[in-house]
C-alpha cells in the first residue's frame, strides 16, 4: 500500500498535522443521526444507495443517473479504473498517489506531467500540446491539489476540457478538497464534457471513519461504473449521514470561518520562518519545503515535541525536502508554529546555522 | 446488479422472509460500542484494519498474514477475483449469484456443476472427475449453501481439497452461514491446502448495515489480495465491532437456542403442507418448491398478507417453482405457516385443486 498521513492520529499525545481533516470534528446532529441509525443496522442498506443518490442529485442539481456512491472517495478511483480500463493515463504530478496505484493495478500505462516545484503552476498550452501528442485515454488532475494546495482556475480547466473532448479522452478531476476553498467546481460541466468528478465527504465533514464519497459524470460513464460496482458497498450509517452533513449550514459556516482565520494565521507565520519555503494554498493544508537539510530530520525533531508532519518524498516530482501541514485548531496551529520556531532557533543556538534542522 | 433478498426490509408492515439475517438483531453491547465509537469517526480507520485482523487471528488460532478484512464478505469475492484472475472458474450450482458476476467481470470463463434438485447432494467422485477433466483455476462452493441450505460434510470437502491440490487449483469456500449450523469449518486447513475461506459477520450477528466480513487463506493468497486491496476499505465502526460480536457468548447462545427451536418448528410445519416440497437445511433458511403452479404467484398472494418471500428463478439450476424462506422470530414464523396454510386452503375452497396457488 502507499504511504499516507494519519498514522499518529490514534495517539492522544501527538498532534497529527499529517491528516487533512476538518478539526471541528463530528457535529452533534450527525452523532444523533448515527445513534438513531444503529437501530437499523440489522437490515441491509439499499443495494446501490438509491435514496442517498436522489438526495445528492437534488442538492447539486444533477440527475440520479449522473451519480455513483463510494465506500470513501478512494473506492471510486479504483472503480473508475476497473470500469473504464484506460490504456494510457496521464497524471498531473505531484499529486495523491492512489491514482497511479489504481490505474497500474488494471494494467494502464501511466504517464506523468510533472509541475515545476517553483510554484506548481500549470502551463495549459504545454499540457495540451503534450495531450495531443500522447493521446491519453484518461487525464487525472486533483483540484485543489493534494499535496501542493494549488487550484487550477476554471479558465484553465475549461481549456483542458476542450482538449480532452478533441482527443476523445476523459478528464478525471478529484475535487476532494474543494469545499474549503470557495472555488468553482466542474460539476456543472458533466453533461457537456467527457468528465468524471470525484468528491469526498471525508475531509470537509470530518468523517473518514465512516467511508463516504461520490462521483459525478455523464450517465454513460456512471452506467459503466455501475456494471462493475459491488452491491451494498456503502454502509447504512454513511448513507443516512449525507443529508445531515450537507444541510448543516451552521457547521459549514463555522468551518469556513475557522478555515479563513487559520489559513491566514498559519501561512503568515510559516512565511516568516527563514528555514522553510511555504506554498500558497487553496485548501486546508500547506506544502512546505525545507530550504537546507531535509524534512525527515524535521519530522523527527517535531515528533519529540508531540507534533507529527507528513514528509512528501514519495510524491512524484517532490523530494525529501518537502512536507505537508494540515490546518488544525488554533491552539494546535500555535503549538506548531511555536515548535517550528523553536526547532530552527535551537539549531542556530547550537551554531549550526548552515543546516538548520540537521 | 443481481437480484437479492431484502427489498421489503424497510417496510414496517411486511415481514421479510427473503433476507437471511438473525432476527435477534443488534445486541445492547454492540449498540453501546458503536455509540462510543462515533467519537472517533473524525479519524481515519486503520488503513488495513491491522488491530482487528490481530483480534480475529487470535480468536480463530490463525496467523495475521492468513487474514484479510472486507467491506462485507461480498467485497472479498470481488477482491479475490481481481487478485487471483483465474481463467477458468468452476461454480457448484445452484448458489449465491455474486460469484459468477465477480469472476465474469474480470474475464474468467465460468463453468457450472449443477446439483440435482432432488436433494442437491454432491457426488464427489463425479465432481472430482469433472475437475480433472476441466482443470479449473478456482472451484467455488458455498457451504452451507445459499439458497439450498445443503451442507457438504468434512469428508467430502477433504476429498475436494485433495483434488484441487492435485490439479493445482484453489478451492473458494463461502462459509457465510456456517455459524448457525454447528458444522465444521475448513479454517484449520488453510495452511495445508490451496484454500480460500470467506466468512461474513452479517448474517449470524445481524449487522448487514455495517458491512463486515473476512477471508482466510494461506499467506501467499492473502498477500496477493493485499496487493489489490483498497486502503481504508472497512469503516471504523465495523472494525471496533468485531471483538464485541465474537465475545458475546450470551448472544451466540441465544441465537443458537432460537435457531434450533425455530428450524424444527418451521421445517415440521412446512413438511405438512402438501402443496410444497421443503428441503432439509443446515442453516437459517429453507429452500422450498411449489409442486404445482409457480412461486411468483405464491409470492404475490403472500405479499397481500404482509409476507415477502424470495423466489429463486434467477439461480442456475433452479426455476420459477422454487422459493427461499428465512427463519424469523417465532411469532413471524407462525404467521408465515398460517398464511401458507390459508393460501393453499383458500384455493382448495375455490375448487382449484389442481393448481393450488395459481
Amino acid at each position: 500500500m502507499n504511504k499516507h498521513g494519519g498514522y499518529y492520529g490514534a495517539k492522544q499525545d501527538v498532534i497529527d498535522f499529517s491528516v487533512n481533516i476538518n478539526p471541528l470534528g463530528v457535529s452533534k446532529k450527525l452523532e444523533q443521526t448515527i445513534v438513531d441509525g444503529i437501530k437499523q443496522i440489522h437490515k441491509y442498506p439499499e443495494i446501490d444507495g438509491k435514496s442517498t443518490i436522489e438526495y445528492i442529485a437534488n442538492h447539486y442539481n444533477l440527475k440520479n443517473d449522473e451519480l455513483v456512491l463510494g465506500n470513501g472517495a478512494i473506492d471510486l478511483i479504483y472503480l473508475f479504473a476497473r470500469a473504464l480500463k484506460p490504456k494510457k493515463v496521464l497524471v498531473i504530478q505531484p499529486t495523491f498517489n492512489e491514482y497511479k496505484r489504481a490505474f497500474k493495478l488494471i494494467g494502464s500505462k501511466i504517464y506523468e506531467y510533472i509541475l515545476n516545484t517553483d510554484k506548481f503552476e500549470l502551463d495549459v498550452k504545454e499540457l495540451i500540446n503534450y495531450m495531443h501528442e500522447l493521446k491519453p485515454d484518461v487525464v487525472v488532475i486533483c483540484n485543489p491539489n493534494n499535496p501542493t494546495g494549488t487550484y487550477h482556475d476554471i479558465c484553465k480547466m475549461n481549456e483542458i476540457l476542450e482538449a480532452v473532448k478533441e482527443i476523445n479522452s476523459i478528464l478525471f478531476v478529484d475535487e476532494s478538497f474543494i469545499e474549503f476553498s470557495n472555488k468553482e467546481s466542474l460539476i456543472k460541466y458533466v453533461s457537456s464534457y467527457p468528465l468524471f468528478i470525484l468528491r469526498s465527504m471525508t475531509k470537509f465533514f470530518a468523517v473518514p471513519g465512516l467511508r463516504l464519497g461520490f462521483g459525478v459524470s455523464n450517465k454513460n460513464i456512471i452506467a459503466k461504473m455501475n456494471e462493475y460496482k459491488e452491491p451494498w458497498s456503502v454502509n447504512y450509517l454513511s448513507l443516512i449521514s449525507v443529508p445531515v452533513l450537507l444541510e448543516n449550514q451552521e457547521y459549514i459556516n463555522k468551518t469556513l470561518d475557522w478555515y479563513k482565520a487559520e489559513k491566514e494565521y498559519v501561512y503568515d507565520n510559516l512565511k516568516e520562518l527563514e528555514a522553510i519555503k511555504v506554498y500558497k494554498s487553496s485548501t486546508n493544508f500547506h506544502l512546505c519545503k525545507v530550504k537546507e537539510s531535509n524534512a525527515e530530520l524535521l519530522k523527527d525533531k517535531l515528533l519529540k515535541k508531540g507534533i507529527y508532519i507528513r514528509t512528501c518524498e514519495d510524491f512524484s516530482g517532490l523530494d525529501n525536502t518537502f512536507f505537508r501541514l494540515a490546518l488544525k485548531k488554533h491552539e494546535d496551529n500555535e503549538k506548531l508554529i511555536c515548535a517550528l520556531k523553536e526547532t530552527a532557533r535551537g539549531e542556530i543556538d547550537e551554531h549550526n546555522t548552515c543546516d538548520r534542522w540537521s
